[in-house]
């Protein structure tokens, strides 16, 4: 398989936080890629009129004692932050600053930001702490606080977020291969299965 | 284990028809029985001021392909029928009307109404429908019809559904095992891992 996976998510996004536990593995089975796709969920809820999952009467309470559940089946270390959810632009604008020059340490940029915000609760709706965090990876701290305020980069996310939503993209973690969908945690096995198969 | 599984469900949900077809041999693997509870989904929707996921935008579209390749998957006969999404109420009824006569025969009842419908496009929204169904499985025409409009019938159902809202139930298929609830297809690997060790 040479075709990349396209993973969508939102840094605020508990599931999709897990799925970027386990997308890296699955693919890596495959012999794939992963791009991975920061973007704003917030800009889903406005265009379809709905609320985080975690906010939610009734659907909330019982996804947080899923999100637990899941994350203990998973072995994956995991605990709902405070405050959450958190604004994710500047974790956003951050990742895509780095990712054409340097994918790698963008990626890792996005995989610290995520565990330092549901391991050891650094709040990432923070500017300066996802500036720290990038500072602590080895990235200049001036040159990623001029990204924050790009105008490119700024642009670039916008396309990314205007993107997502044409493609029909309304959750996080999401998946696209080829003209396959995935949405959510809960489908990471049937995209494992798609990679393996082909299709069916 | 001896508990058992209540399986919440709408007769109009395919997901919860998905879930019917494999529910009972997930019990089986672990000796446990499964109490069939149809209940109306619509009372979640005003509850919850949400609509069918089938109905949404965009997300309606990728769950009707989602159904199509879930149940090519799990090797489950399936279209989606017309009309759709229909009332269910006189499946229900007809159901709670038998159940504590006959618990084998309202399953039997319940599965038949699923599959004519998932399967045959069998409208189980007409009572007529729900009659004739019952009548093929050696029901008497007069009784079930006249249990329709039971008014203890009426109140049982009223009651479960009530029921089913105090308890947290927000989707179909939706599993409740001992103080454990698992909402989703999705979720099933999960439940039959719970009772397999007995949580984690």
């Amino acid at each position: 398989m040479s075709q990349a996976i396209d993973f969508y998510f939102d840094f605020s996004s508990p599931y999709g936080y897990l799925g970027a536990q386990r997308i890296d593995a699955i693919a890596e089975k495959h012999s794939c890629e992963v791009n991975w796709r920061p973007y704003l969920l917030g800009a889903v809820f406005k265009q379809l009129g709905t609320s985080p999952l975690v906010s939610q009467p009734v659907k909330g309470p019982y996804s947080r004692h899923d999100l637990m559940r899941s994350s203990r089946l998973y072995g994956i270390t995991f605990k709902i932050p405070d405050p959450f959810p958190v604004n994710s632009l500047a974790a956003c604008r951050a990742y895509y600053w780095l990712v054409d020059d340097d994918p790698a340490l963008a990626k890792k940029l996005a995989q610290t930001l995520y565990r330092g915000y549901f391991i050891d609760n650094r709040n990432l709706g923070e500017a300066e702490v996802v500036v720290e965090t990038a500072v602590a990876l080895g990235i200049d701290k001036e040159a990623v606080t001029a990204g924050l305020h790009d105008a490119d980069v700024k642009a670039r996310l916008r396309s990314e977020v205007e993107g997502a939503l044409e493609k029909g993209v309304f959750g996080a973690p999401f998946f696209i291969y080829g003209d396959e969908q995935f949405w959510g945690c809960d489908r990471m096995d049937h995209l494992d299965k798609w990679l393996e198969t082909g299709g069916w």
